[in-house]
């Protein structure tokens, strides 16, 4: 690639191993000559002259500047009233979709083989609205707000993610037969979203079935869209089902920008001692790759990925490997000069 | 037993395979002498001088006076504004706590060979509230209620039921990282029901994490307890683990009644060509002799049940076997009679 067409993208390490995973997707890409360069920024939250703590504004600019960031684990700060990172981050670039594909690694034995699904999960809203009340001492109400709008806008985007990805079926996933008119507006928007993209299948399921039949015949689904704690759940019990946070990658993507992440824990317990698994950042980087249209680059670092760790010499301690962060990436670089 | 002692139990046997599986408890429980007799009533709601559809008065009255019931799967009816006939029992005798218990068969094998846990939902209010709003055109609001008195009543009978069980540890699963006031109410009525066990074990955990952790590792936990859909969730997941629905038991308690039921649905393909598996509410109903504190009876079934499966000669169709629900009811019978 000409430096021509070399591509900004925003990097946020991020807390505990956020760093070292960071150098490692740095190194890969680099041996792998992606055409991507990156501005490394920090999120700590500062203090406003209101006394709110907000994200670095020089953080914020530079995701409007570039659109594309990668983002390491965050540690939520202490004390109440401050929100999760991961999650301000997805709220103030109106990151609608999150993505979070789980296949069965060749080299990565669990309890299944034929996990192939994609869940696709609304970002912004519905029980992660922040609404709360205490109406009288001891009764509680949080508000789970649906949209149309939101609905309409994760809804589509699976229906064109599981076509420009050769997908079969997208699954709405609800609890309809209980919120009858949240869910039931959710679902509603899927049906329109559906009679648009008579080449994809669509089915509809109930959340507690979903699960239930997951922990069975995985196979049987392929992409999975709903509402917002919906797929928090469900995309960890597929990421249970192929080996963990550790292995799985994750896109958040808006219509202006898109942040693609681990969504592991910043694990402060080995943190910089060069233990660090970076496949998962490194998955996350690579469907960054393919959303920036570079599915080359993409493919050539995903296959390094998974032959390094089915090889297994350089797989790291989670993986049950004796490998470290840099052998793991040593051996992925030159995996990928090879495949060049 | 004298027939001073006998109770009577409330029986709704249901729709589709109901009538079936609950006549292979009634024979069962004969065989097995147990101090039981039946009060069969139907659920079918009829409509009330004021146009609404309700429960029928004789049902509502032989629950309250019984106190104990056992029920078949019923169909939802169909048209808006009909509510889970399922939830409307639940709702109406205040069966605040529901107890679902998932343990490794012997002789149905799946993935997993150590499976033994309990998950106690709250039954009454929660994303379960049924209060929706439409605020404006595509703006939806569901309420999720959550008060002190429901999570105490939930709580305590969580660790009540683990101490009187020999359970360990009881874990109360949350999104207070999401949701602070409705689950963080949840979480800290849990933690002040903890500190009156000192016997038991109490831990945390988040939804999805369980959920993760659930699907590598179910070994892992004892007993759960948590709000109502993600009751809901769990514990459908947990049913996957071992066998699905038609091996797992449910009982709904409350502080003057309880149900016990088999959670699965009215099979209407099969119904009434004597395929359907009684086990889902055989093992409710053994829940129901513990609950009435009949022990001795409550393991005789129980064994009886578990030699059969193990055994399989007689297992039904979906377990993989050949034998029918009367050759199963026929086989466990006989296993009941020679434990006496
Ligand atoms: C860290 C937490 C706030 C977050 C969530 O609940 O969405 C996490 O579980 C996730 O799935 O990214
Ligand atoms: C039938 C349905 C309303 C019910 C629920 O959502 O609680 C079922 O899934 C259950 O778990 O008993």
């Amino acid at each position: 690639a000409s430096s021509g067409e070399v591509r900004r993208v925003t990097l946020i390490p991020g807390d505990g191993i956020g760093p070292e995973i960071s150098d490692s997707v740095q190194k890969i890409f680099e041996a792998a000559n992606a055409p991507i360069a990156w501005d490394p920024v920090d999120v700590t939250p500062v203090k406003g002259r209101d006394g709110i703590f907000r994200i670095p504004s020089r953080c914020i600019e530079l995701m409007h500047q570039n659109k594309v960031g990668l983002k390491g684990p965050l540690e939520t700060p202490i004390g109440k009233g401050h929100r999760s990172l991961n999650l301000a981050v997805r709220k103030e670039f109106d990151l609608y979709a999150n993505v979070r594909p789980c296949r069965s690694l060749e080299g990565h034995k669990t309890l299944y083989d034929n996990v192939d699904v994609v869940t696709i999960r609304e970002n912004t809203e519905g029980e992660y609205s922040g609404i709360e009340h205490e109406i009288v001492s001891g009764v509680v109400q949080s508000i789970k707000l649906i949209t149309e709008t939101a609905s309409r806008n994760v809804a589509s985007f699976a229906f064109e993610y599981a076509r420009q990805n050769g997908r079969k079926c997208v699954t709405a996933v609800h609890k309809a037969n209980i919120m009858r008119m949240s869910d039931g507006l959710f679902l509603s928007i899927c049906r329109e979203q559906a009679a648009l993209y008579p080449d994809i299948k669509f089915k509809e399921a109930y959340l507690d079935t979903v699960c239930l039949n997951m922990v069975q015949d995985p196979g049987q689904y392929d992409v999975l869209v709903m509402p917002n704690l919906y797929g928090d759940i469900l995309s960890d019990l597929c990421a249970g089902l192929v080996g963990g946070l550790g292995v799985t990658p994750s896109g958040n993507i808006g219509k202006g920008a898109a942040v693609f992440e681990s969504v592991h824990g910043t694990a402060p317990d080995i943190a910089g001692q060069d233990k660090a698994n970076p496949t998962a950042l490194l998955l996350s980087a690579v469907m960054m790759l393919r959303y920036m249209n570079l599915p080359s680059h993409a493919s050539r670092i995903e296959k390094a990925v998974f032959d390094a760790i089915a090889d297994g010499r350089a797989k790291t301690g989670d993986l049950g490997g004796s490998g470290t962060c840099s052998s793991f990436t040593a051996d992925v670089c030159a995996r990928v000069k090879d495949l060049a």
